[in-house]
């Protein structure tokens, strides 16, 4: 058995088209021209790409690694090809605006073509997901001249780009940074540091890369508030738009890791390598940060993206495997035994791994509507609404979709038994690359941080609101309801919500006095967050189902799955609601007991 | 920074002398010779092997491996010398019996050993553990000759051992296994097939390798009642004992694992090789059980082992490790940054770790005089009591341990924040080592299942009978404690001893009508009694730390921070119990609701 990866298309024309219709921030007449017809198309499309092409090079890839040699960084075999094919069917283009040669795809959308791709191969993510990155922050932020230069390349994914951020120093704490960028008197700079943990930072896909590097001016403020942003390109591109000479950048060597071989993670040396402001002098954070919030959103998709394909390779597993007997009687008098997924405790993880990925992707599509609206929302008040909701809800996404990821990708394993832990089957790839997702663009621990610290309280809770009030209107509207189940889990719900609502006041009070008290709430906080917001997803998906089944629909056994996936998450999935809520409750006190140095 | 470990001395002499003094099983006379000065120079003397000897060879042997050529199993560079070293100290006949050339250690003592061993180096335990494993089988099962033939070598680790049972189509299910063994007419058998996942099934530590074979007789029944055990030596020995011709065993390959590099994990034909009978005919499982048993009690060893480096190695990387400051204000001015130890999340890490295996080793420690007690015990009655909690006892530290030492290594992962998943820091290494411990000697599943299955009903709960009285009697004698912090960590005890005994109740009665039921509840009933079973180790442990700082003592670090960890144990560990308690109750119609087709 090998890894085992189809577009899980139904359940994701259902979170596009089904679960929201109709609700929260509106109609956006901007993406008018994709029609239901054409994204489903799109979305039939990279199904096949991902199947085809990038599946069967993610274990190959993983074996085989990238490699440097004199310099220079290859990646594994068969990458090349696949990355010409991905750039030449305009995939890279997916989500930049038409202005500069993008498709304009809405991110509803291209959000799912995102899971897609790293659940099929999140190695080769890494390459177009950096330089859609770069490409943001340079459309933000960079001047015309600079916009004109480097997006359309970059857009079309003929040039790639990357976030030079971290130094082997300093992680977190961007304050501490020591590269240093010199005026040459001519408008450019001179770049001279030494960045690490550098993703898609060399290597042989694209004719040239585009680093955005953090760095210090001469006479910088000290921290963070003394930071530039600056464009260097590994080839300084001639007037005409090919490639120049070099550009000083060197690869220092690349990183030898736990998993995401196939992905160049670099340390990159910059040698009085030239380069341009983007933006403001000293303002480069902030620049960077609309990078890094993007960002955040995506790389909780690829947690949600490893942790499908971990569901459907262990899925196919628990089919075809043979050990044991039902503990109710023989299932399968033909076979020797039964297949092991007649075994509760196997259930028990599979339907886990189920509840966290269909409850990660409604979230997340959620989530991507409040992208879109806040871009193209159809007044200031929705798009304020839809921006606060995403600055509330990104660190979540990052934090709990890859949290959850490693959790699935560990329950895979498991059902694999003995199996699971041989590198041949390619499932203990799943846990190794997922591992990843918790630790970059902040770890999940920074993301809680940012959750109570900078949006729990923030203009007097203003950015929880649209959760919660979406949350509470659910539970009123859903109040009605005859259907026994669902009022079972409406209930499960309000009990969840009003526990999530006591924690907050109490963090939001606590931390007044004492910043302390908000960090020690943080991870359980960020936790019961992502509780009441999956099972606000899968209350509205029951409902949806329930009222379609009672419709009568040829598509009976989608709809009465989702009804057993809802079931499932509010019986076996939402009690941690509970743990959680105990957890913040008991305070800092005994967590901060043990002096330092007593440890 | 790399991989820190020193045994945890003082925590080991607390578990073993003090926590449960004069409690539980009785002495044991024939243990006599063991007084605390011997027992303490012995815990010295391994923790001066395991740091200087085993740990540095423990992130070398992960990345050189274990290799084949031309059919020869080499170990990595280093693995000889340490094994000679290890053998000639006489650490191998640690715990055999005297008679047979063994020290005759308690186990009370010996698994503190072995968790020094397996935390310094987990690959390196499973050499002589699989030796200690058929050792005991051979022990308790084969005639006098093969005894007197194989014992004394085995014993003092000249000789190597293992267990052959799995096949690549059965695990779990040994009725479908196909090796068979026919009688040779001289009263051996000529052993004919091919097995698996045999831990040190080929390697150059030792001169012989003796491997316990599971293989059907000729005419045998079908299924677990067809089984037999052979004895079946790599190189047939002469009259003198000294190592003769080859036994046609071939190492057909060895495994690609995630981890445990440094331990061959071999592929084993047999082709018609010599081989003898131990124990009775059709009887092997019984004899093999005897083996697992123990095995899975030392597994679970291994768990905590490598969660005690893991934490070790984390608490140091968080006290050197320089990243913003502290919520409270700045803790360290003399430096650019605070240490990151400061963080009230990184402290909530910290202090999981710790509690998880400061709570495993005393419920490890607990078990451990239940062995003790069930071989060596005063009378029938006490031996009857220990050995059942011993099988009560069994699956948990097997699934607990295991479970909570992958939890352990990756959190601390997650405190070294990217630096974690590069390979050169060493702590990714405990992720990948640890993932094997929940998966071999029977899935943590299959615990789960043999808790509910075959111990939680058998004998009316004879089995579960020592652990409920043991907690109750606790709860009874602490309630008269007039400490506040006592109080409410008896209170919290009662609470979750509770939900234990009405899951037990639930359990037991819905598994009469429906095996199924069990199943569904299998896996978090398993925690719950490790969460109350630790609880139970921490209240004993506080409620001592707080007597000895009332009486005055020099060493009131080591029990203020007891009393800490403590403290968080049931602040933020132990309401993991209602999640589990709740996921319990809600039974299996959820959890079996999709057809087995519609995942």
């Amino acid at each position: 058995m090998a890894q085992v990866y189809e577009a899980p298309l139904r359940d994701m024309r259902f979170v596009l088209h089904e679960l929201f219709e109709g609700e929260d921030f509106g109609d956006l007449p901007h993406f008018g021209e994709f029609t239901p017809d054409l994204t489903d198309a799109i979305l039939d499309e990279a199904a096949r790409l991902t199947r085809d092409v990038l599946l069967p090079l993610n274990a190959s890839g993983d074996a085989e690694g990238c490699t440097i040699e004199n310099g220079v960084v290859r990646t594994p075999a068969g990458f090349r090809d696949a990355y010409a094919q991905f750039r030449d069917g305009g995939w890279a283009a997916l989500s930049s605006p038409p202005e500069w040669g993008g498709q304009g795809l809405p991110e509803t959308v291209n959000k799912l073509v995102e899971e897609m791709i790293c659940a099929a191969n999140l190695s080769f993510s890494l390459y177009p997901g950096l330089t859609h990155g770069a490409t943001t922050a340079i459309l933000g932020h960079a001047s015309e001249d600079l916009k004109r230069a480097y997006l359309p390349k970059m857009v079309s994914g003929e040039w790639g780009g990357t976030m030079c951020l971290t130094e082997a120093h300093c992680g977190t704490d961007l304050g501490l940074l020591r590269t240093r960028a010199e005026p040459r008197g001519d408008g450019s700079f001179a770049v001279t540091g030494s960045k690490i943990f550098i993703s898609s930072g060399d290597h042989d896909l694209t004719e040239n890369i585009i680093h955005l590097v953090l760095a210090r001016l001469p006479d910088a403020p000290r921290g963070v508030k003394g930071i530039s942003l600056f464009l260097v390109p590994k080839l300084l591109p001639n007037d005409d738009g090919t490639c120049g000479p070099r550009n000083g950048v060197a690869v220092a060597g690349i990183e030898h890791k736990m998993g995401l071989k196939a992905s160049a993670t670099c340390q990159l040396a910059f040698e009085e390598s030239i380069g341009w402001l983007v933006g403001e002098p000293n303002k480069g954070l902030a620049a960077m940060f609309t990078m890094m919030n993007a960002e955040r959103v995506s790389v909780g998709i690829q947690g949600l993206g490893v942790g499908e394909i971990a569901y459907q390779s262990a899925v196919a597993y628990a089919r075809e495997r043979l050990q044991s007997r039902a503990l109710s009687g023989t299932a399968r008098p033909d076979l020797p035994a039964d297949p092991i997924i007649v075994h509760p405790d196997v259930r028990r993880m599979l339907m886990t791994m189920r509840a966290y990925t269909e409850g990660s992707r409604a979230l997340g599509q959620w989530v991507s509507r409040a992208l879109d609206a806040e871009a193209h929302g159809a007044d200031p008040e929705t798009r304020q609404r839809a921006s606060d909701f995403v600055a509330m809800m990104t660190p979540v996404v990052k934090a709990l979709f890859t949290d959850l990821a490693s959790e699935t990708a560990n329950l895979g394993v498991q059902i694999y038994g003995g199996h699971g832990f041989i590198r041949e089957h390619g499932v203990e790839q799943f846990v190794r690359d997922a591992r990843i997702t918790q630790l970059y663009e902040g770890t999940n621990g920074v993301q809680a941080l940012d959750l109570v610290g900078r949006k729990l309280g923030a203009h007097m809770g203003r950015y929880l609101r649209p959760f919660f009030h979406a949350v509470s209107a659910q539970l009123a509207d859903a109040a009605k309801t005859s259907a026994r189940d669902l009022a079972a889990w409406r209930s499960s719900l309000e009990q969840s919500f009003g526990m999530l609502q006591l924690s907050t006041g109490t963090i939001a009070q606590k931390a007044l006095k004492d910043a302390e008290e908000a960090g020690a709430a943080a991870t359980d906080y960020l936790r019961l967050v992502g509780l009441v917001g999956m099972g606000h997803c899968f209350l509205k998906a029951a409902r949806i189902a329930r009222h379609r089944l009672g419709e009568g629909t040829d598509e009976a056994d989608f709809y009465t799955a989702k009804l057993a996936t809802a079931g499932f998450f509010f019986d076996r999935i939402l009690p941690q609601a509970t743990a959680a809520f105990l957890s913040i409750k008991s305070g800092k006190r005994s967590l901060m007991a043990l002096p330092a140095d007593a440890f």
